[in-house]
């Protein structure tokens, strides 16, 4: 068996002119009604919902990014449903790599910890990390170099900017661009790692990409959050048109209530991948 | 049954001359081989672990403090000794308040998920979260009058200042400080939020401590990273001689290797309790 590597597997999507990537944020409250009526724990609807969710979008996708937070809002049983869930997408899709969600970051040995998780336990491709306590500490992420390591860098939220717009140093670049700059300069030196750059903020996004060469990009916010489409693609390609991991999450996966989510669910995705493939074309195409 | 609050069950122990943290970091690698013999899952040694340290150790601190990530990487089994150990600190010191560290952060509504995981299924009583979103991503938090919210300020660890010491904004001030005054002057409207602020650096605790005023300062770094007691409580205290909860870990839970762990424990717990009040007095002691 060939090593499963997450920028390898990612680079032969992206080739495919596949860049979507489908948010697994399978909340119980929100999986249809009809799943659930033979059930008594979580697990069960949560992993009958996202398998057919997989088995409809997977041929469409680059990535799929289940959150661990809606899971372990289930309890046991939500992360019982995390662990099928990834298990299933290297059943039905072994091609397409796996990010875990899980936003985590402590210090340097606490950390094992959370690589433990991330990649024994739920056995993902990728997981995305927070910077704020330095390359130092997230050494047991950033020495993997088979995995990809999503740093947070500009994110989504109204209120991102609270710190990460602040000008910092001497030159009084924001914050953000000061972590884009020391993870492409100093922490990516196994080409593992990549950033968060919110679909919200198009033009921090363009100053990131301006520092960071080829680094892939995940992009959260098209969608319920408003972010643009053709102005995240025109600010976050990289030279090859390609670099990007454009997620939709609910506007995807609760596309319909009923029962024909599933189908739903496809219909939405394939329109966001053409749309996609649209916007890349209009800057100039792929390479 | 009166509503259990983190800030009043601390004010409690704190009036009773308690400040020190008990960090239940209950790796399963490093519970002392007995207690392994008989269990072929993680879950039994951890519980039976951390629930003879609890009974060792419950009169003298005024919190207990486990840290997610070493159950996380026991996987499920680990996830459930969690659960039971907290379910056995509410039974056998019901004075105590429990912290989740679990340096949780994500964009506003999945932040839901984490709230649930920290206060509903593992019923702890305070959660340690990252800065990085800003205020509002992490209003799901900050609306818990009840809970403790404890924010990352200045970490403990070497690298803490690759981006926490930037110098920011129009004062130059270090961004560890102005997260201090953002949580002091702008997300603490409800009176339950603290700060994380490690020993490593006593000097940048002088400077937390003289812009947040009596806030409670969760504080790291005491023993196997080399933080400096005097220092700590002479820097941290607030204007009363309190407002610390000075965590140790593994220099109290694996103090032995050997049967006697638990009494081991108790007396390394007695000997820091005892030199947290000798410095306490010595700074002019409590009001």
């Amino acid at each position: 068996m060939t090593q499963r590597v997450f920028r390898d597997l990612l680079q032969q999507r992206w080739s495919q002119g596949k860049f979507l990537c489908v948010g697994l944020d399978s909340q119980y409250d929100k999986i249809p009604a009809h799943l659930k009526t033979n059930s008594i724990t979580a697990d069960e609807p949560m992993i009958t919902f996202n398998k057919a969710i997989i088995e409809a979008t997977h041929d469409l996708v680059c990535a799929y990014k289940p959150n661990i937070a809606f899971y372990a809002a289930a309890g046991a049983a939500g992360l019982h449903a995390l662990r099928v869930t990834i298990g299933l997408i290297h059943s039905i899709a072994p091609e397409v790599p796996i990010i875990l969600d899980a936003k985590r970051a402590d210090i340097g040995d606490t950390n094992v910890g959370y690589v433990v998780e991330a990649f024994h336990d739920f056995d993902a491709d990728a997981v995305t990390v927070n910077p704020y306590f330095g390359q130092q500490a997230l050494q047991p992420f950033l020495r993997l170099a088979d995995r990809g390591i999503i740093v947070l860098c500009r994110t989504s939220n109204p209120g991102a900017g609270e710190f990460q717009d602040l000008p910092v140093g001497t030159n009084g670049e924001p914050l953000y661009l000061h972590v884009a700059r020391q993870v492409h300069e100093k922490w990516n030196k196994l080409g593992n790692c990549c950033l968060v750059v919110g679909a919200t903020a198009p033009e921090q996004m363009a100053r990131v990409r301006a520092v960071t060469g080829e680094m892939p990009f995940l992009i959260p916010g098209i969608g319920k959050q408003g972010g643009d489409l053709a102005a995240t693609i025109a600010n976050g390609r990289n030279s090859r048109g390609q670099g990007m991991i454009i997620n939709s999450s609910s506007g995807i996966i609760f596309a319909s209530p009923g029962e024909n989510f599933a189908t739903a669910a496809r219909d939405a995705a394939v329109k966001l991948h053409d749309d996609i493939l649209i916007e890349i074309a209009k800057t100039g195409g792929m390479s």
